[in-house]
């Protein structure tokens, strides 16, 4: 017995993508309640050279997309870096779930024979489907959602770890 | 066709585990040129409310021992949490990593039509085993192998996704 490709992929991603959207509907709350401008979150990083919290959700967004499309074998939606509010924030988050939501379970879970061919920076990379979701697709996607977490966290949002699950898949 | 649950599980946190291992070397290696007293970092946070570095890499540990063991149907060393150094961590993540290469394949893989039951400040928890990889063991393991990672960023230390990521399953 084992798990299907969808599951071990689309599943985690929708979870984690809507909790994402939680703590991000807390962070503009906060923000009105404590009179920060969205923009200044929007662009706080924890280190000069790393990317603030709307490329952190930008990338999260893009992993998503990308990985779903690829291991269905489907073109994705150009979504625009453009986004300078929260709400904003939420829509391209809204288009990513939508669009995940939208790809064929079948057609993932028959991947799991496929290689999955990219290139990050000119560099060509191959992998077999399960070894993209497991070793590349779902370490990346989880990097950026939770450094938009801690990004949050280091500006005194108050979320925890409930927050960062969102809703866990409990039997019953 | 699909994903083994020892592919979904025990493969990501060795990866993991491994790359979190050589970020924690370079730590202490630039601790040393920049006359850090390691200690300082260990108790590192992003926030005063936030657990510090050695917390983060010891949760990690356990949520990847504790997760394969209940996959694999066995019990599971206890890893005090008594670290003081960078080598103590290391010696923690090595043992870690032991254990999941000891436990058995076909006994994870074979967990898939299996509940995972375990509790949570007291609160009794139940899901399928390809749930519980997907909507808990993983992103909660993420989630700390990730906030180490940032707290170490947010002190300085440079180093990329590559260290995150760690080697890359590729094909060839």
């Amino acid at each position: 017995m084992a798990m299907s490709l969808y599951q071990a992929s689309i599943a985690p991603c929708l979870q984690s993508l809507t909790a994402l959207s939680g703590i991000l509907n807390k962070a503009a709350a906060d923000a009105a309640d404590r009179k920060i401008d969205p923009a200044v979150l929007l662009q706080s990083r924890l280190y000069p050279d790393m990317l603030p919290l709307v490329r952190q959700v930008q990338i999260a967004t893009d992993g998503a997309k990308v990985g779903g499309a690829r291991l269905a074998g489907v073109e994705y939606p150009s979504f625009p870096d453009v986004e300078t509010s929260f709400e904003e924030l939420q829509a391209r988050i809204a288009r990513c779930i939508e669009f995940l939501k939208s790809l064929d379970h079948e057609a993932i879970d028959a991947a799991a024979d496929r290689h999955i061919e990219f290139s990050v920076a000119k560099r060509a990379m191959a992998m077999m489907a399960p070894e993209y979701i497991y070793g590349w697709m779902l370490p990346n996607f989880y990097f950026h959602v939770t450094t938009a977490f801690n990004i949050l966290r280091h500006n005194g949002l108050a979320v925890g770890k409930r927050d960062f699950l969102g809703e866990v898949p409990l039997l019953g």
